[in-house]
């Protein structure tokens, strides 16, 4: 990359661009899946990992936050506070656990041996979250390390449970409120639209997410002897997840888009101004046939700015090799649904158990297991602090973002919300990064850029105090 | 098991009670899995078990015959033709490959190690179909004891591909026509109403079945940055195969019914004189909640007379710990559709390849992959084959049977047609066998009344010539 040599830290990223590289690697390789109990120990040591490098770029009061349990791992946190009353503390969220990994066959290397291939980093966990951890991280050691230090107050929380809803984060907000005070967040886990168009989230959508467990019989039945006669857990769960939707693409739950705010029209205008390629999203996206969604809405508002429900998994019956003759007896399916302002989690987990009671027969087994709630975000385009963003993007990329929603879901809201902060977004993914899918990757030129970024916002933030 | 002293085997029986069962035990160990290609070697070891055993009991020509390959292992062969030739020569008919045993951790007792407790003798192939074919063997070994030889010309057919839907069996049925030639077929392979309430099976359904795989893109998506706007694979499985029935429960396959022979007043008539206790059905079903199925017909008719289609797995997404946010890209799911006369596998195959194609929109790429096809078949209840049959099994258990038509499936229709012989089913299984689920039993009272039975079926065939 070539960047524009007026850019702070320009120099320190040149003279430290190797040991950058394989401090990242480094990182890479422990396989922190939070949502598999059995690496528990790995998300742990990836805690650890995280203090260690936070203590070396100068930060104090560097610890490990336990949380109340479950699957997941502790959070990070680290501080320097020594930047004087006038200037804002700014608080630097993103998180060290990261996806599972299957299907593993599909993956064209090992997901935790990373490598650099034609300029891309390719890791599970590349640009979700470590890679943009890591820039932080960086921008602030490239800081420390002159004689003035940082522009401003800097907090650091690097969590563990993000990938498994961020089950213990909001009541570890609020435990550590005092510890966690800060005048403006900075996310550090978000994308931009490509790399010549650069852009800042101000919203990312809320998630309620289910397990649910059906079962017909204790046993299951020879498709001979009882097929035909008696309920088929498979088709129970087929019949429920086909009438999720109906036929405009819409959501079933009775009371679903009750408390959906519609756009204003500027918001409208200004997504509606976004570039979108069809076939180059089709082709990012592994080469999609076609693009669907709710009837009356843009491919980006479905995936921005309206909520949605998808079937995240579905297992029933025989699945190896051949034929096995059976009914199944049981069937699984976890769904994941998307929330927009004003959904909140709580009322549309009601309305989803209640559609759920009325959608399977009566004398049917059913257990739905809660797997995380996060309520939707948004910052206002008009705040100063967005603008200082905007200014440090404009720096680093040559060309001021647009300002777009994430359609991903975070922790986010309950950050600002708690915390009583506005929420930054600077994040350098891209929409082929292929996150939460095999061969994940980072753009490498994208992590520089964003280190340069971060420091540049940092100093952003200290000017406007 | 108290029985009468003039039946012709029960002194061997006695004699012989101890060894039997260690003989039944030592069969049951072998893991003769033929849906697993791991397992060839358990199914080879398994055929050249029942080689071993024909010999011992004293017949000639023992062989494996090799098949074309694919899953499964060699069939048996075995005959004793010394009877003359004004008797008729009778094949009896079975298999020595087991069905899978996952669910694993839903059996009380691990599947290869037989027990017996309180008189029922728990393993995977116990009634499916290792103790229907021992018992065969020990009828032949104890008349072949005796000076008097065996009333018939007998030959043996054990099959190792029954559990893979004798995807080759119909060819070495061809090939081997000579040496299989018989006057008569007698399966081992099925079962009665009730240990009160002997049956024999007249008709067996046949069985087309599919593996269908979907991708809707070359990789997973993350829900949030995509979900909302592409095909979700598993979406459109759960839509395919919520539309495989309406709402009266009729297949909707163009032309599935298209086919079948209505049942004739006399038909129907028998079987609506059959009992059916609904409440002990649901309960060895495991408790079923409720019976279901096409709309004017009984439940004994569903499961007997009428085609039926019924999905027996579904694979999708991820189905690990917790949760996983994304859209998945690849969908599979098994089926086994059971035919009636006279619908034929070949034509319902592609009907239902038509009716897949219709229902899966443009783009997405499917793959077929078919799991057997046997026809439906149906012996004449006025043979007179089908009276000893009767006289035999009345003799042991003290009344005539009913007859019924079996719902499950089998190569039978081939060993009819092919060998052009009347096809007799011996059967001793009960309804809440479990058969091809976890803790399949035999009840050991039935295994010993089937091994006087066919005993009895021997004479009484030699007698009618």
């Amino acid at each position: 990359m070539r960047w524009m040599p007026d850019l702070m830290l320009a120099g320190y990223v040149e003279r430290e661009h190797d040991r950058i590289v394989a401090t990242l690697f480094d990182w890479l390789r422990i396989p922190s899946i939070s949502a598999d109990p059995a690496r528990a120990g790995d998300v742990r040591r990836s805690a650890e990992w995280v203090a260690e490098r936070l203590t070396e770029a100068g930060l104090e009061h560097v610890c490990l936050l336990e949380t109340g349990g479950g699957s997941g791992g502790p959070a990070v946190y680290g501080d320097w506070l020594h930047a004087g009353p006038e200037v804002p503390t700014v608080l630097v969220y993103g998180h060290h656990d990261v996806q599972p990994v299957d299907p593993e066959d599909a993956w064209h290397a090992p997901p935790f041996a990373p490598v650099i291939v034609g300029g891309e980093l390719k890791a599970r966990g590349a640009i979700d979250d470590k890679g943009q951890v890591l820039y932080q991280i960086e921008a602030a050691r490239a800081l420390l390390a002159t004689s003035a230090g940082l522009p401003v107050k800097l907090k650091f929380l690097v969590e563990g449970e993000e990938e498994v809803g961020s089950v213990n984060f909001e009541a570890l907000l609020a435990d550590q409120a005092n510890l966690l005070a800060a005048d403006i967040v900075v996310v550090s886990d978000t994308g931009m639209i490509a790399p010549d168009v650069p852009s800042a989230t101000v919203g990312m959508r809320g998630l309620v997410a289910f397990d649910v467990a059906l079962r017909t019989a204790t046993i299951d039945l020879h498709s001979g002897m009882w097929g035909g006669t008696v309920p088929n857990a498979a088709r129970v769960a087929a019949r429920v997840l086909a009438s999720l939707h109906d036929d405009d693409g819409k959501v079933t739950i009775p009371g679903f888009y009750d408390d959906v705010v519609a756009l204003s029209p500027v918001e409208k205008a200004s997504l509606d101004a976004q570039p979108f390629d069809e076939a180059g999203f089709r082709a990012q996206g592994g080469s999609v046939p076609y693009l669907e969604g709710e009837a009356g809405y843009s491919a980006l508002e479905r995936i921005g700015v309206r909520p949605t429900a998808e079937i995240v998994g579905i297992r029933s019956g025989y699945g190896g090799p051949g034929i096995k003759t059976i009914v199944p007896a049981t069937a699984g399916f976890k769904l994941a649904l998307r929330l927009v302002p004003d959904q909140r989690p709580d009322s549309i987990a009601a309305a989803f158990r209640g559609w759920l009671e009325a959608a399977i027969p009566d004398g049917i087994e059913v257990t739905v297991t809660p797997e995380g709630g996060v309520a939707p975000a948004l910052t206002p385009v008009d705040h100063p602090a967005v603008g200082a963003l905007s200014r440090a993007i404009e720096r680093v990329w040559g060309v001021a973002p647009l300002y777009t929603r994430e359609g991903g879901s975070g922790p986010e809201e309950a950050l600002g919300r708690v915390l009583a902060a506005p929420v930054l977004f600077l994040g350098v993914g891209l929409p082929d990064d292929r996150i939460h899918a095999p061969n994940e990757r980072m753009v490498m030129d994208q992590f520089w850029k964003g280190l340069l970024a971060a420091g540049e916002l940092l100093v952003e933030l200290g000017d406007r105090s």
